[in-house]
């Protein structure tokens, strides 16, 4: 599109923002009252809502040189989806609220709406977003709610292992961490980020930045593994041994991972998070299609996760401690 | 207390922060499942959920030479409750994206999570923050997301106003706009803001800045609204002039205001909007307590606002368009 037919936000009105975003919004199957009015409503079949908040920051959780609009708007998605599928509901709607920069163009914004409404599709059928806050900012800033229904089951929380359940996951294990390393050791010029070239990938590599940049998690299997009998769940957004360790420290119980169950490269995928892979633990011999089994729960008290009966590491990420302050420039 | 003991953001743990801001929040009383999981459980026991989503972000919403930490919170609690109530719905629960600046303070996250209880707890009783995220940003950006009840009723929207209806509010008509004119007329040095030094300021002066700073939208009668008969509500956010004309466009009708019924400074109720109080359209004779009548609703298809018979102009806040580009400095 040419410049000039693709204005800066700060050339044009808040209604034509919103405009742009609702043209290019699917209903929800749940809605009740979409856009258009202070609020909106959503069915909440069970009686109860599933509700979960996540924000994407332009610099700690992004670089615009890596990230398109539509994937940062299928990311803010899909990590939300994850969280709802992690308590066994299935999602019914998402609100967004973005802060946006004047100097951005009405494209990007397009592409922001059409990730949201691609990923609701590919990840979630019937989920949309339903709402939204629209303000400006100096720092791109995300911030997706999401909220499911259970379909009349209590939500599987952490705190439900025990001792003799299959530790299972669905999903990748550690192919965003490694798609992340590639941006950063690949597309820097002189610390500071460039668009990717997939030219220069490997089919390989390329699934490994498309994981990083689209993650792709089972949102589907968070109810099945419910229906199944899945004791705790939750998704791995901060590594896999930091999260397996706070199931196990919720549950009251010790996970014994398994080194030959976790792909070619262990020590990735324990360290390996954004993913969002479901983490889930289930009865003996209850393994719903989709999960693969990782290792199984030992005696309570211990709250530890082990590896091939030694500590893991619990290495993670934590944006006061890990961020290197730089946005793109 | 002493900066020793009032650490960075950017020196203590993300843990370390969430744990002050969850020792600081009061449990919702429709919460099925709280803090702690992936996501938060939360009833709804009229088989639907109201959503909505609003932000605040230091420069075009707040400067932080102004708004306390207390402050933010109530005002983001506020703003956000009363798009609820706008529908006719009982607030239930919020959650809360912070995305947080390094060099702020521990007590800085402290007194906003206060000011988020304590709203709730005088505008929403029963109310109360379910969940969140922490993130690190360059620029303090609050983005709050509310869900509420109807207690089995429809909601309330923009667009059921008929012809004989009266047009009436709850709440201050242009009492926060004069807050912010004050705070730009007095409290700022060389342009920069400066704090309020409330010693200056006569009781209404005061009353005024309050208005702005921490808005106290009358919450509870929403419900109460939607019960009586309500045909059309909004709460005003942009200014009741631009607010009123969104109803009257949705409603396909013209909404005749009564300079007389506008208080003391009719321009600068039609101007103002941060108080967020209720606008409502009622059929003749069934105004419910808290309400008062500021007109009449014409007959339909004219979608204009009328000032005794004359069209009012329909100024209000588009931050594109209207913020200076100026934070604290």
């Amino acid at each position: 599109m040419p410049a000039d037919d693709d204005p800066r936000l700060g050339d044009v009105s808040e209604g034509t923002i919103l405009r742009t975003i609702l043209s290019r919004t699917s209903p929800s199957s749940s809605t009740i009252l979409g856009p258009g009015d202070d609020a909106a409503v959503i069915a909440a079949p069970s009686g109860s809502v599933v509700v979960t908040t996540d924000s994407l920051v332009h610099g700690p959780d992004f670089r615009l040189a890596w990230s398109s609009g539509f994937d940062l708007g299928w990311k803010s998605a899909a990590v939300n989806l994850a969280d709802i599928a992690a308590m066994g509901a299935a999602p019914t709607a998402l609100v967004v609220a973005l802060a946006v920069p004047r100097d951005l163009r009405l494209s990007f914004v397009a592409c922001l709406a059409d990730g949201f409404r691609e990923a609701c599709a590919a990840l979630a059928p019937g989920c949309a977003v339903v709402g939204g806050d629209l303000t400006t900012s100096d720092v791109l800033t995300i911030a997706v709610t999401a909220l499911g229904d259970l379909g009349g089951r209590p939500a599987v929380t952490r705190a439900g292992a025990r001792p003799g359940d299959l530790v299972a996951i669905a999903g990748e294990m550690g192919l965003a961490a490694e798609g992340l390393r590639l941006l950063f050791e690949r597309f820097r010029d002189d610390g500071t980020p460039v668009p990717v070239d997939a030219s220069t990938l490997t089919a390989a590599e390329r699934s490994a930045v498309d994981a990083q940049l689209r993650p792709q998690p089972p949102i589907g299997l968070g109810p099945i593994a419910a229906v199944t009998g899945a004791t705790a769940m939750m998704d791995v957004s901060d590594g896999l041994a930091l999260d397996a360790a706070r199931l196990a420290e919720a549950s009251g119980v010790t996970l014994a991972l398994e080194a030959a169950l976790l792909g070619s490269d262990p020590d990735r995928a324990l360290a390996g998070g954004e993913d969002h892979a479901l983490l889930a633990t289930f009865p003996p011999e209850t393994l719903p299609p989709g999960f693969r089994r990782i290792g199984t729960v030992l005696a309570p008290g211990a709250h530890a996760v082990l590896r091939d009966g030694e500590p893991a590491g619990a290495a993670g990420w934590d944006p006061y401690r890990d961020w290197d302050g730089v946005a793109d420039e």
